[in-house]
């Protein structure tokens, strides 16, 4: 079973409404969103990258997991495993507390195990949200809605990627990989209004994929269209290339939105700063995600994003993160 | 910082009502009783241990701590690492989802990520579960108050023993320390008029010291009453040291509560062939813990149960477990 496999038997188990057919990042029961997302070593973080960075991140997946579903964070249980060095885990918790301190996520709770010398870090949280008057899924966007998309894309891989040719990089996209903003506020005024949104982090095109297939439809995107900081034009720049490189990367932790074509987002409550952009359109049709630039279409890249099978990480952690990068 | 410093770093941080002072082992937010535990390879289960039924344990003990509280079970959040064998992965899944079923407790989500060649084994699960009319602590144990356990002292640990001595043991000591029973019935009957009630999971005279510790007070515990099942005696004995490894084995998913003298436990509707036995009595004092053996004091054993602290596993798992067992 690669992880594929694992979700769809997983599905097969989870038939609670409570569950939503596991086809959202998030669960919702008696109106509280729960979410747990796991990061490790040479996966979802480098052994180099600071510890501190390492903690704030894996707050900050876990919220981003509450902004898609327009949550407001309420606590948070940490799943902790003691390495061999208590100076890292001292810097990584001060970084989780900085997290929670900065979004408003009481710790209350969680569990501390000590793990034989030599194994791979791996930290878990489970971040509660209370949720707001409505709670967007991924499955119930429309043919007609546009996609929006707030924040930028690319920055995180792009980071990563000097981080793999430099240990020592960095910069804004290295800050970017390694502290990711969760868009909780931005979250909370487009979830009202949305008719599916999710946190982009595997990757664009394999995330407006899911939300496509999980609503019957098809997600077109503008490549032209998509979103890019000035960093990452100075790094990578913005031809075709670059764009592809940007819907596919990953760790991005914008969200994705489908709104109904009346929404005007200006009109929304956004967070001053916030950037938002018009990224394609939901259509009738079964090809789940189809792309183009300028009205013209673009042939799809072999691979939309990081998916989790097995097979990447067989050749250990570098291969891994070279084959995100 | 080992656990212990870990812990009381996270006190400080945890400062919600929610997490109440981190001193129980889980959180009440909104009326649902939350808890995480992880359990990784050679600290809290056998590589050799059938898969299925480290997923049954993996439920069981997060179900465990909802006993405690008195709590209903509502749904779980699996966080899975994916292993280097699919074989494991599906059959651990099959327990999961056996012990899921057992217990009524709906899987409503989680987290898959696949671990590099050679990491070991790492799997959580946050349980949440509702909230009865009341949610006993760790802290609100008096003076005067009799200690009650629910369940038999020792099983588990007499199987690891067994285990690691010859890795194809069988028989019921085993299968307790693979397949814990979480007493969620019982829990539910004694939580009402429980001053204090925890699970029994690092060894009695350890949680008994932590109860006694968070309500102020000493646990004084009769080596004599502790209640020994047939297999236990047939293989460790019943004398004074047999008693003195039941009471600090560990692993016993067994429930401890205070409750108030003129509480008769028969009167309350326990579920039919629960095990429960008086087996001491909450004392003014600040000695914390305190063994008796028919009114004579005994002497404490130097380690009163399993402290996950980063030296017991300096050694490998091996080592690890040799320490526990």
């Amino acid at each position: 079973m690669d992880e594929t496999e694992v979700i769809a038997r997983l599905r097969r188990i989870a038939t609670d409404p409570a569950a939503r057919g596991l086809s959202d990042d998030a669960a919702l029961l008696d109106r509280l969103v729960l979410t747990h997302d796991s990061i490790a070593e040479g996966v979802h973080f480098l052994s180099g990258d600071p510890p501190a960075s390492v903690g704030w991140k894996l707050v900050a997946v876990n919220l981003s997991d509450l902004a898609a579903k327009g949550a407001e964070p309420a606590g948070a249980l940490l799943a902790m495993a003691l390495g061999p060095d208590p100076a890292w885990d001292s810097e990584f918790l001060t970084g989780v507390e900085h997290a929670c301190e900065s979004y408003r996520l009481p710790l209350i709770g969680g569990d501390t195990i000590a793990l034989p010398a030599g194994a791979i870090r791996v930290l878990g949280l489970t971040a509660i949200g209370r949720a707001g008057e409505r709670v967007p899924d991924r499955a119930s966007g429309r043919p007609g809605d546009r996609l929006w998309l707030v924040g930028t894309l690319g920055d995180a891989a792009a980071g990563l990627g000097q981080l793999l040719r430099d240990q020592r990089a960095s910069g804004p996209l290295v800050d970017v990989y390694r502290r990711p903003v969760p868009l909780l506020a931005a979250g909370r005024a487009m979830a009202p209004h949305a008719t599916a949104m999710l946190d982009v982090s595997d990757g664009l095109l394999l995330d407006a994929r899911r939300m496509a297939e999980a609503s019957g439809c098809v997600a077109e995107i503008d490549l032209a269209s998509l979103p890019l900081s000035g960093a990452f034009v100075a790094e990578v720049g913005q031809d075709r290339q670059a764009r592809l490189f940007a819907a596919t990367g990953g760790d991005d932790y914008a969200l994705l939105a489908a709104l109904p074509p009346e929404i005007d987002p200006s009109t929304l409550c956004l967070p001053s700063g916030a950037r938002i952009a018009a990224i394609g359109t939901l259509r009738d049709g079964q090809a789940h995600v189809r792309l183009v630039s300028d009205g013209e279409p673009v042939e799809l890249p072999e691979r939309l994003g990081f998916e989790h099978s097995r097979n990447h990480h067989r050749d250990g952690p570098a291969a891994a993160l070279a084959d995100r990068a």
